[in-house]
């Protein structure tokens, strides 16, 4: 294995795919981490990672065959098993014992396939972020995929702050400047592995892609609360209540809801694997809304990823530029500072022998 | 401010722009001399020529909203006057006093917008070479831009010998090789701040270019005079008088004359941003001679393009190539070293505080 | 001359063109062993090769004009004899002695262009390896070209190995998975500067591209023998007797035959030119078989093309992968250590003054 960057938590779980990604067969090569990964699930149902990269001469094994829950590469032959260890060699008898491919831990839980890219002795499934939502039936949404040119705490960044919701969003998410300007955090609570903020708009028009859904102009008391977790997974819990209904103190009559994962793993230093989904409470028989909902954060995605991409730009461009830290980036500086934390106490521990 | 590589001469008035390009209040993002720029017109038509990245995290202001002779970024909502300093953070009553972007010194002058890429304090507009025949009456012609994928100096030194003319430009601005066999530098006048070269042709065949123009076949007695100035500016004066009608003693009845203006602003090592005009002084009431003097520039130029970029990738490929002089290199030899030496003095000078 | 790298062998011949390439009077540019060369062939048929690099300012003399069996720079005007020496400077009458550019000993012998890439001193015609089929009557065949993004050497690793046509080839050249399965090599042979392998595959089916001009489904007794010779060279005599009519034993009485040349040039460390023939010992008067057989060899490499560039995108993604041999790999490690040792041995040595 490759030395890793400094800029990468290892012993942690990403997300490496949604699960319909791999229903039929395919070889999905992904590169995680600055590693070539393949993934497939195998005939059995067992979803596999092995190192995308055949023992013998390097040809990638995502052009190789699905054999069972084995693969084979399509160069020379060489056959693995899901534990990577190479179990067919074309044309010779003996095959030593070492031969074979790393292979990476990984679970598939709610619709999502993730991979422990660290020590495989402390991949413990117990510690995968929970986001219920995924499989509740109360609950009704698309899974999408996007990808960033640009490093993952960059998008980490931009979920830091929903003042960017006004500027950025204007049209689609965010409804008005006056969010920026009239809103702020009631609360930044830090958090051992991230941190979680709170926005009341209270009547506030709503949003273009809520009034979309609900074909309803009214003013709305609309709260955002969001939530980060380390490596780079964001929830958003957002409630649209009728203004003046009295939600800030509990009252949920007549509110619409929506829940909202966000999966950032890195494929490599300067680039981005996006997951995700948004999902709603009401309605849920109607499939076109989890439809609308799903264009209309792609078309806010777009508005991002074309103002981080642009930043990830301007830091290549130049090391040297030195950012001016505001009071909102609070949150942010603190979640940059336990990830940090994190990646300096992993490389500090020595690693299990298996790893 | 990043380390400026050596090959840049920093306290000096680059073109960044003609004028009609900011006229509809566009935010013009150029990369000059590796820095990103940004440029625009106020509404108040004061031209304002900021650093292109946000202070907060890096954005780029080109992707914001013009707003008075201020500048939003569109990320968090930061507000920039045009001396680059922050006015307004949405959410945020306390300004920083130092939090700003820098701010270029820039002149708009006889269609041309300047920008002074060094210390601020040194920053002359009496320094800016003048070409008076942009606002002169009695001159007609069309602003052009073309872009290229060379380092500055490559031009330059293609434009320090006319001798190209009959090479490269045979069939279009040349008219003949014999231009390079037979005629030669009458004088090679060495100046404080660059170069001027004087070349006749006597009773010559009338260049493509022109005969395209005039629509008469007749020899021609033909002077260039090119002057280039520091840092890669060049003017052409060209007369096109009836063969033996004496024009070299100073008889121009019957010529007719081009002056010619090119301004090479480095965008990077490897690329350039080039601003020309070619104006006439005949028959000015009509525009088709100017657009097809454009047009046959633009021909022109493609050819020397396609030569310097071979050049550039050349000299990219293999960085110990050694060029060997020939006896026509002698401006191009003096105008590198007038350059060097300038480059090589303000680096020993202290910059002044507001540098 | 930039310094080359230690992966290339030097002091010997490369094809550098097919003959055709040249008639009309073309500048051809081909980096070879990362060096610019123009190759041309002049007007009294004398074949050039020359640094693709006026020595003047660096133009590329490939976007110059031939002259007789001179070129000349369009740049100013430069001209060149075959020699590399520079006979003509526009505008100035004395020509420094020693003003040219490097020349390469070239040959063209039986349709090919070889180019010594060493010392002139030791380029001696005699060393090239002989390939008698292009010139003997008794074949024909139809020359190929293809463009690798691969190091040469992970080329001839494939062709190292005839297990891969199991794999790679199923549908094209190969015919059968059985054929890694069943056959061995009976034979390998080290050669002093390269390897000889022999594999039978009896009563096997015919292989898809033979199928296709001999249009008959009969088993056969099939032999390969390649030949492997420095710097990347590749025989391969390929015979197709009738399942059972001892071939194996010398009679070819029936059979049909194959002679391919492979010849590997590279281009740079990344990047390879492929120069190649399939050619065929019956029914020579009918062209259709030749063609038929070309289309049947592209497909096939494009096959080995997709896999040995993206082990070529692996290597560089990771320098420090290693690769595991298995006991197929013997030629090939043979022929690495050969190539290796000869590259040694021609870095100690001291160069003639011809270099």
């Amino acid at each position: 294995m490759a030395v890793q960057p400094d800029q990468f938590l290892m012993n942690c779980w990403y997300v490496a795919a949604w699960d319909h990604e791999l229903i039929d067969g395919k070889l999905l090569a992904h590169t995680i981490l600055e590693q070539p990964v393949l993934l497939y699930k195998g005939d059995s149902g067992r979803v596999v990672a092995l190192d995308d990269r055949c023992a013998h001469r390097g040809a990638k094994l995502s052009n190789g065959r699905l054999e069972g829950d084995c693969v084979r590469c399509m160069y020379h032959g060489l056959k693995y098993d899901p534990s990577g260890r190479c179990v067919q060699i074309p044309g010779q008898d003996v095959i030593p014992a070492k031969l074979g491919v790393r292979s990476y831990p990984v679970v598939e839980r709610d619709r999502l396939v993730w991979i422990w890219t660290g020590d495989p002795a402390q991949a413990d499934p117990a510690l995968i972020v929970d986001f219920p939502y995924l499989r509740e039936p109360g609950w009704r949404g698309v899974p999408g995929y996007l990808h960033y040119k640009a490093n993952y705490l960059l998008i980490v960044d931009n979920l830091s702050d929903f003042a960017h919701l006004a500027f950025v969003h204007t049209k689609t998410l965010g409804g008005s400047e006056e969010y920026a300007f009239k809103t702020k955090p009631v609360a930044i609570e830090r958090l051992e592995r991230g941190f979680r903020v709170v926005r009341w708009h209270m009547n506030a028009e709503s949003p273009p892609f809520h009034r979309k859904v609900v074909r309803n102009g009214a003013r709305v008391d609309r709260c955002n609360t969001g939530t980060m977790h380390v490596p780079g997974i964001f929830f958003l819990e957002s409630v649209f209540a009728p203004a003046g209904s009295g939600a800030e103190k509990g009252n949920l009559e007549g509110a619409k809801q929506y829940r909202n994962c966000q999966f950032f793993t890195p494929e490599t230093l300067r680039t981005t694997h996006f997951f995700w989904n948004y999902l709603h409470d009401y309605d849920v028989h109607d499939p076109t809304i989890a439809l609308s909902l799903h264009d209309s954060m792609v078309q806010g995605f777009m508005e991002d990823k074309a103002i981080i991409e642009g930043q990830q730009q301007v830091l290549d461009a130049d090391p040297d530029f030195r950012m001016h830290p505001i009071a909102a980036d609070a949150p942010l500086a603190h979640f940059r500072r336990t990830l940090s934390g994190l990646i300096a106490a992993e490389r500090q521990k020595p690693q299990s022998a298996a790893a």
